[in-house]
């Protein structure tokens, strides 16, 4: 599954071939189109194709105003007012097509965003390709001692010596033993259906996944949250600064409003309001738990 | 809200200036971008903007199920096939943003397809125009004295004079009253978000709608139908002429597995292999009701 | 369409007879069930069906975390954790449905909600009600000066008396115009599907509305917003008081994150820190928008 | 993951205590309540919570359509007809919610019916269980020669006990190296997030999953299918049989309608028709690709 020879040639021929068109344009996404991001170490992402840019959004949200609008505000003040207000339909009106090769485990927690269309590689009906996701040895991290869903400190020595030969040799013995099943060779050959249950979660698949930009902010912010897992994570920044260049205002509107912004809780509110007026609050007489009051602290010291 | 001249100018210029792109193009719809095609009395239907081909189709069907597609079906044959097996998310991939001006009571019904985004026209914060929906002649119809929701014969003579006259009079009162009441000349005016209330369901709205091609498919199959309301079936005719532009293949497939197929019930296809086989069959025999036996003779004969 | 003598007994009699189940019982739902809370001056809503409740949520949680999550925290910090983190699943494990009569404008806006599922009394099919939405006198609201979408004063004196006449006027001729073209005395009678289009916004409709608890969460964090119309939010504020009963915990969180919660941008938190460190910071060298700067001081002072 | 004694203690007690609903109560449903139904070698179904009955399905459909239909048809014959009609609305007021442990494998075709909720547990967060499917010697098929992704003859003799070993001391192989690396025994042990992905595809997971009943349907005439794979095909089964107690007329009309009935094109239309005249139709003169000709000789001889 990376890209044949020939897959780069179509690529190569595609963009050499710019055709005419009547519809919105975004040269920064052009620059884009069809090129290979590296992820990891054999996925990537690419973009197959877009609807829109930052005028389209601004063009469906006077859809919706009508003439009131076009006077008032400059593009990227109306961007910004939406994305503050939550008005999420504009958004909605841009779409983007990516072509994603990645690991099984990763790929089973993308799939939770249900509103998007996925065509994935079928190993129903196909082979797949001996690839499997190796950390790097700075990312082969050992279980957080504090949080259960996350990375303490970085693996060493013989612990991460076993640790990569342990998933290297299973890894290549489990595709090892899928290939001896499914041969014909001498044998009937075992169903490719039954024998993909062999492979492990860190063989990499690819499909087509394509969504609207209110959706894909939303991944963004989930999914490009120092919180994610890493190795969805450094797909999620890839992807994040294809859509950087392609919709510049809706992207600051974005980083400034989403990936930068906290929620407030009303007693968070009143804390907040408390220190402004010269009071120490602390944890006791906030209201909040434990847990709320230290991502509190997090933020405000 | 109709086209106004400077709309008019919008639409020229940028029908005047093709840019390039390394997107897939569909040199049938090009043809159709930004242009407004006519619908009833004042409404209308443009394409703004739409992303994929046919190929595209292929394409994304091809990522699913690997080299081994590649040549055994031409393009075509894959797919009829993907139609007729319901294999839904190949269609997907390609998706069209509309602007369409239509009555509220059209609007209402089309809102119910809910796999779509949307941006319409806020009465809340802008006024409307003062263009109401008033049947022609030919398609002022009487109630269905079999059909709860069809229609019957046209409505002719003093009825329909008195009919039409109702009709025009009510809308223009009621929009003579909206302007009164929002008027500040002299007064405080209404609010615009109250004085909407006062206009009757046959005053024109507008929206930006933009759907993937499946659920569009799924759109046309119910409101192109010969039982869907007059009104709204005229807005899927006009849609559906483009996408035959756009996608002439899947249409193609479209046209055959959809608009022109029937689904039989196991107890219709019973009845069909006792009359292929020289049986006749009744409807008492048939394990049919009434309702579905005279659909079936319909079709059958 | 008001609930009739025969669906009155409907209720009483349902009511009267308790079936023991084994599902999750909402006590606090159970005293809600079928009964009419009456909404403006002849609409309503009633609760027809709930799943789940408080625990449900937690159970669904805990299928995700395993049996970690067990003995670290109760129920409410659980949920409150939840809620706070934006995971969204847990909450879409509770379900309601809801019969809703509310005037069409109203439901215009409400069904932009798509992530629901509505049965809707088709005007098609039958024949409505002469029910229309007139606002009591305290809701007369001017046109905002300052909010192209808002309310300002009330109306008063002739002004007042003439918006309430012509309204009431109009709706009253419009559904006698209505009758008429329907009727088949001596005449062959519109189709329904036509006539309705002479209708005003404020005449009354109703459906079964059906939606998980985080939708509905979302529906009423806009639409029981103040800045919502007055006309939706009276029924937000009544489905809220029905949630409050039937999930106790979910609420309490719901009210303190979202409703009482504030969204900060990265250069709100930057304007707010340097408050905390003492500074004066004015809109110009906050770097936000007038818009935003107003926004932010509304709340911060 | 199976059900510990601990959960087994909860069924027990959860079912040995009815409490008193005003709700709809299907008493087919109640029967099922908790329980689980065993799937392959280590899956079950069971049903959580469900919402509405045969009579809800009536109730909403009676909404849309007023007081006319109240007399005019028995509620079997109302529901096939909404089934006949393809009136999907009335459907989705009933309400499923399952409890369902499952092969990866199979969870990852299931997850990509996107119109359901779920929470899935989280081995980022807890520790798989060491459980496998291992295909009974009676599903172990090898690869069929016709169909790309379809099983053909079942293996025997030294292949087939070759395959059982392969797969099963690859998994525990796979699953002792897991804990291996996990284990904080004298060393830092591997982050939970990261040895998930030595783990094979057929080992289980478990999910809460929710869905209404028209997406259920669906889900079943995909699922349910002969052409879907085995492992899918099973649980599909297993949660019609509860259906089937809990909505009996829907099922009836899904069975005859869906499962039982075929969709035609208009070629097929035309072909069928000529036969009944007299004709014989060869593929040739039908205007039907080999594929569609076989598919329809399947269906008509």
């Amino acid at each position: 599954m990376p890209l044949t020879p020939d897959q780069l040639a179509e690529i190569q021929a595609a963009r050499a071939t710019p055709r005419p068109t009547l519809r919105a344009v975004s040269e920064g996404m052009e620059a884009h189109l069809y090129r290979a991001h590296p992820v990891l170490d054999h996925g990537f992402i690419r973009v197959i194709d877009y609807m829109g840019d930052d005028a389209a959004i601004v063009q469906a949200a006077r859809v919706s105003y009508g003439a009131g609008t076009k006077h008032v505000q400059n593009d990227e003040g109306l961007i910004r007012y939406l994305m503050r207000h939550w008005h999420s339909t504009p958004f909605e009106m841009c779409e983007v097509k990516l072509h994603v090769k990645l690991p099984v485990f990763v790929a089973r927690q993308w799939i939770r965003h249900r509103t998007a269309n996925v065509n994935e590689y079928s190993a129903r009906y196909s082979i797949l390709d001996r690839e499997f996701y190796i950390p790097a040895p700075e990312h082969l991290a050992a279980q957080s001692t504090v949080n259960n869903q996350g990375r303490g400190e970085v693996l060493t020595g013989e612990e991460a010596a076993r640790v990569l030969d342990l998933l290297k040799s299973d890894a290549n013995r489990a595709y090892d033993h899928y290939e001896a099943m499914l041969s014909q060779d001498g044998q009937q050959g075992l169903a490719r259906e039954l024998a993909r249950m062999n492979l492990p979660a860190n063989i990499y698949t690819q499909w087509y996944w394509k969504v609207d930009l209110h959706n894909l902010f939303h991944f963004l912010r989930l999914r490009a949250d120092p919180h994610a897992q890493y190795e969805i994570r450094v797909y999620a920044e890839a992807i994040a600064a294809c859509v950087k260049d392609w919709v510049p205002l809706a992207y600051g509107a974005f980083e400034d409003y989403r990936m930068g912004g906290v929620t407030l809780s009303s007693k968070a509110i009143s804390a907040l309001k408390r220190r402004l007026a010269g009071e120490t609050v602390s944890q006791e007489d906030s209201g909040m738990s434990k847990g709320e009051w230290r991502e509190f602290v997090e933020v405000w010291g």
